[in-house]
């Protein structure tokens, strides 16, 4: 079982306009919302491939209900926490002109002490019986930086792996805990370490606790330092469309390859064709069955060498 | 007692964001919401002059309880109408770098015919007693074009003047009904009779119905034809901002100054010192206090010589 915790959940609303106008006035045509958060779409991923997932984090008010909702009809298994205060929305304009996305995100409601204590209490609970834990996006306002540590601990005391995918100083404190996994892309690998070369980034995640590091670089795939070794993946194909679809897919299929014992050539591939597939999908957390067959026995995977002493 | 009617009332929002850039992913650091729509933002300027006004219209779902919610906030009489559906949102994303305001109108709920079955009985009932109506704003999916037209009569046959704040079809639709009342700007004015000579288009709507025109041409003023002669009203000084709250200022100047039976010339210096201090404030439904004091002692209007055969 896997358990992807979204913190600071969010309800994703599209509106679709013609063209974006700089300080105009747009008529939205359509507009669309599901449930999202990086941990949300993880589980999304996760269950159309057919890998058992629940879903916890925190949730308030009327726009909590329309994520809970979303959640059901989606079959989701929803485990979220209740929260004083109003979930956060997203808001990502396409534009029908060339397809772009502009997103706009909340920070989400302030987190009192008391919530995040009923939080820890009900994830000491789900953790029993999971076996991988996905910590996933920024934490809301309220929330000690050391959020994610707090966790990775708790996990780790229940024999769980984690994989912690997550950004600045949420990043930087999860790493004492000595996480399973973290995937930085290339601007949170660069902003966590102050490192331009993103090896040098990667060593220095690892040293100050990550066990395992999967750079992820876009089209350029994904470079992973582990314990038993290290890895580039490169998808055959450059596509363009939504990257942060592509992140969440491949949280999804590291997460899901922890879970079957997959050896990291496997899981990098997997975590490649699933992110391809990811991209040309306008909503995070769908992705492309028919590409991800495509790619998953076609994607390159090169072993790396890494100084004897970074093997650890 | 003026009645605004507000049949897609909305929820405002507004995100301020650094600066807006297209393609790009923003983090909004303050957002603020409250209830809107125009007939919303009328009944707010007229509550602020000490004018009793009541609000009437469509809401329903989660955004129509934050609405209400508001209203109530605002010390508003809300005599809204439930419908199916959730109450549309504005989304209006205000650049910290330039103030300039970017702004998103979904469409709101399809509304069906029982729903607009009940708002008519409804609004029978309201509308007693009552000397002005406020019809403003865009009418909802489902509804009618000819919905303010029905209600211009149904106030017509209780007493009541009314006052449409409305464009295209809607606009046009109602001029059958002989509005006392049509307020018009400039791109409205051109669109509806396809006229380029705002003289002509403004004689176009009268000769259509509508009794009298006040067509708003932004800093350049108010051109009003009536029965009883034409003025022009222009701001002594040019103030950049909300074009918005501007028009909705001059609507409640308006509906005030018929309750008043005050005459056109001080109605429409009335109607121009309040939009230019609504121009100034980010939000429709705000004015600056001292810029109304300043200005309405100070907006020349002027008489302009009318066709004979046009002042009827």
């Amino acid at each position: 079982m896997i358990l992807t915790v979204t913190l600071n959940a969010a309800l994703d609303v599209t509106y679709n306009v013609d063209a974006l106008v700089p300080h105009g006035s747009h008529r939205v045509d359509e507009s669309f919302s599901r449930a999202g958060g990086k941990g949300v779409n993880v589980a999304r991923v996760l269950s159309a491939l057919g890998v058992p997932a629940v879903v916890t984090g925190l949730v308030g008010g009327p726009t909590g209900r329309a994520i809970r909702d979303d959640l059901g009809a989606a079959q989701l298994v929803d485990e979220l926490v209740p929260m004083a205060g109003d979930s956060r929305r997203t808001v990502t304009v396409v534009s029908r002109e060339d397809g772009d996305a502009t997103v706009f995100n909340q920070a989400g409601p302030h987190v009192d002490e008391a919530t995040w204590a009923d939080f820890l209490t009900r994830f000491t609970q789900l953790v029993r019986g999971v076996q991988v834990v996905v910590l996933a996006g920024s934490l809301p306002p309220g929330l000690p930086t050391d959020a994610y540590a707090r966790l990775t601990r708790l996990a780790a005391a229940a024999g769980a792996m984690t994989v912690v995918d997550a950004g600045g100083p949420a990043l930087l404190a999860a790493l004492g805990a000595r996480p399973t996994v973290v995937k930085p892309n290339a601007a949170e690998l660069a902003e966590a370490t102050g490192h331009a070369d993103p090896e040098a980034a990667v060593a220095s995640l690892r040293a100050r606790g990550a066990v395992c590091v999967v750079a992820s670089h876009g089209p350029e795939g994904l470079h992973a330092v582990t314990p038993a070794g290290a890895w580039r993946a490169v998808p055959p194909l450059r596509l363009a469309g939504n990257p942060t679809g592509a992140g969440d897919a491949c949280v999804a299929a590291i997460a899901a390859g922890l879970l079957a014992a997959a050896l990291w050539p496997a899981i990098l591939r997997e975590a490649v064709a699933l992110s391809a597939a990811a991209v040309p999908c306008p909503l995070a957390g769908d992705f492309d069955a028919g590409v991800h067959e495509q790619f998953r026995t076609s994607v390159p995977v090169e072993g790396v060498p890494v100084p004897t002493d970074e093997l650890r």
